[in-house]
């Protein structure tokens, strides 16, 4: 099929340099992007990657749906359909948000192509250039793309293994807003936090929904991994004690299964009329193929037994990457202990520099996301994201040797020479789905 | 499952009024809007809605199809996929787009959630507030929506029987430069225009590239309906003859069906590299599942066997309106004769208002879209669009009877009283799928 295409790129050089939106101005490819084509060759063990493991899926019942979905219902399942989400659908994603305490009606849900049109959709509605985003410090690198596309500035509040500083958020609010600038809202990743693998712990989740409230701040609250905990009970999402002041965020990547696309918003009335616009003008409508599946495998499959079966395996793959950090890192390489979710947050021994050394390391057969990617304002250089979702627990610890190897091979040259090669500055991380 | 859902709404009150972004002020639905959902009753002849009629779809094999997809390949269907779009996919768009005279690459082919969030996307990368758009004379709603959201001023350029005027365009063009403005495309739908009815004929395609190339002005090519034809070969696209100057969008929506929502743009490969990146921004990557459900289909079926059928179909039922048309409208009534596509332009007689009348007609139990929907000006008051792809013959030739049997109703008031309600002043109609 392909035989006699023609060379469509006579040319490398941008006809259109001068013509572009100003917000297109910052979009350009990261040198990490290139690194990641090298990082997924099956030699190399990338701890890169945010794709789930959806290999536990019961194929055969997800097939038999599809397929009857199109015999039995095709008129309907490959039309046009609202832009606001099939209503079922809809209903059964207030049924799952129900586990974490969030009473909410049909009406209030948006359908979105997963949730990070949901934060793109939100941010077209609310954020004008200039416009203020509060962040936690690491955040959500697909989020910060958004703000950045939309000529946001995001101002970043510090964590801690117990989720965002309330103190820091509180006294960032008044900084910005003493610098005269308007906040549109506040980013959050309450559970199992993407990069950092932390959670906002309940005490703390009181405080920050008081001090949004007290600063009349709006919160956003992504939540893709809420139910993918390895200990007890989903948490309480913010959203579950303050239905004016949230905009929740929800997903089926993760809990199902992302190449459908399918996530969602939750947002007072007001808010969700404009949302509704926004898909219209973005999409007409979201993927009606997509939502009939999932609301077809939800009716169908056990899928909480399904999402247990997700936990349990993310928990091993969780455990033998702690195990393996704690036996091979160097002292003073730090991370984080997640009880859920897909990512380890690390800090490097002072004087590495994570961007810096990631060619080594792939070089090494092993790759991570530099912490850079998840700062909008060049910090991060010191960190690294380390996902466990993919790979199997043997090629986590093999993963973990590797890497812990080429920090100790920096760590003597440091030692030998001083510090080395600085990061190259920072540049615009876009959020890949390899970033996810 | 709906049993005790709380009322969340409990104001109607907008808190966030004042928080909205300067391109959401405009975001409102309009008041067609609320006619609409009286006119989807079955009583209710709707010849306003532009949902492609797949009820001939070969639903065994597009069940088996997507069976086999999840079973045989899940965990890749069912996984995140590229920003760009499956390769194989794109592969088979270039297939498809060599019916029109076009030579592309796959790599030049960015894969989109509907044509739709094509041209969203590239107004996204081209466009800062205050940006000109020039579009046909009407133009679709769709479009229109887009470009108001991202604070475009919009231009029309008259048409008639033959497409757009290129001297109308030329003038414009130099008009809008002259006030110091900066044209950021010229978007133009040249087969079958949605609403118009009409195609650019053979002569004007060369003169309009040849305008738009002296003047160094992007052509926006939007071309869903261009295998609809109903007599002889598919016109060649603009794009076959200036792969620099022209951006090509395509969809499956209606030679297969929308409830994928895949659809696509072509574009000189820096403008392409801009567009993976928004994509990546909007959604991360367009379905995966839908993606390669459309591609089986397009390798097991039949597929253009399948749109010959569908335009003798909507063959017949242009038939059934032009012929309804002739029999039964008034007098000073006039409309546009389509080749293809689904929709005809009607222009009532002096004085008739389109939008004012719409509530009468929705009382006689037929619908129609209003033409001041297709300008961005207010203009069209005179004007509707009249679709005929989703009734049967029959219904559409009772829906014309009906419709002629208000405009004569209209004129006899008319006649009495004099000029009656004007149009109730612009307002935004937002592109909600029954616009399409």
């Amino acid at each position: 099929m392909s035989a006699d295409l023609p060379d469509v790129r006579q040319t490398r050089l941008d006809n259109y340099v001068d013509r572009y939106a100003a917000r297109t101005k910052g979009m350009t490819a990261s040198e990490i992007r290139a690194l990641f084509s090298v990082a997924s060759r099956p030699e190399v063990v990338s701890l890169a990657g945010g794709m789930p493991n959806i290999g536990g899926l019961p194929l055969d019942v997800v097939g038999s749906a599809v397929r009857d979905l199109v015999v039995d219902h095709g008129a309907t399942a490959m039309q046009y359909g609202s832009g606001q989400g099939d209503p079922t659908l809809r209903d059964q994603i207030c049924d799952v948000m129900r586990l974490e305490g969030i009473d909410a009606h049909p009406d209030d849900v948006v359908v979105t192509v997963g949730s990070q049109q949901a934060v793109d959709l939100v941010t077209r509605v609310f954020c004008d250039p200039g416009d203020v985003v509060i962040c936690e410090a690491p955040s959500y690198v697909g989020a910060l793309g958004v703000f950045r596309a939309y000529q946001c500035e995001v101002v970043h509040v510090a964590m801690d293994d117990d989720g965002v500083v309330p103190e820091a958020l509180e006294q960032a609010i008044a900084t910005v807003r003493a610098a005269g600038k308007r906040i549109k809202f506040f980013y959050t990743i309450p559970n199992f936090h993407n990069p950092a693998g932390v959670s906002l712990s309940s005490e703390r989740r009181g405080r920050v929904l008081e001090i949004c409230q007290r600063n009349d701040l709006l919160v956003l609250e992504d939540n893709p991994y809420g139910l993918l905990g390895f200990d007890g009970e989903p948490r309480r999402a913010l959203r579950a004690d303050d239905r004016e002041g949230v905009i929740y965020l929800g997903s089926f990547s993760k809990t199902f299964a992302p190449g459908f696309r399918v996530g969602w918003a939750v947002a007072p009335h007001a808010v969700r009329e404009k949302l509704v616009l926004a898909q219209e003008s973005a999409t007409l409508c979201p993927p009606v193929f997509s939502q009939l599946a999932i609301s077809s495998y939800l009716t169908r499959h056990d899928w909480m037994g399904q999402v247990k079966q997700f936990r349990e395996m993310y928990r091993e793959r969780r455990d033998a990457m702690l195990a393996a950090l704690t036996e091979k890192m160097p002292a003073a390489t730090t991370w984080t202990k997640p009880d859920g979710g897909f990512y380890v947050w690390l800090t490097l021994p002072d004087g590495l520099d994570a961007k810096a050394m990631l060619p080594r390391a792939v070089t090494a057969r092993v790759a991570y996301v530099p912490g850079t990617a998840f700062f909008s304002d060049g910090f991060g250089s010191q960190c690294m994201r380390l996902s466990y979702c993919h790979p199997t627990p043997e090629r986590i610890t093999e993963g973990v040797a590797r890497l812990a190897a080429v920090i100790n091979e920096e760590l003597e040259l440091r030692q030998t020479f001083g510090p080395l090669t600085p990061g190259a500055g920072h540049d615009y991380d876009a959020p890949g789905p390899e970033l996810s």
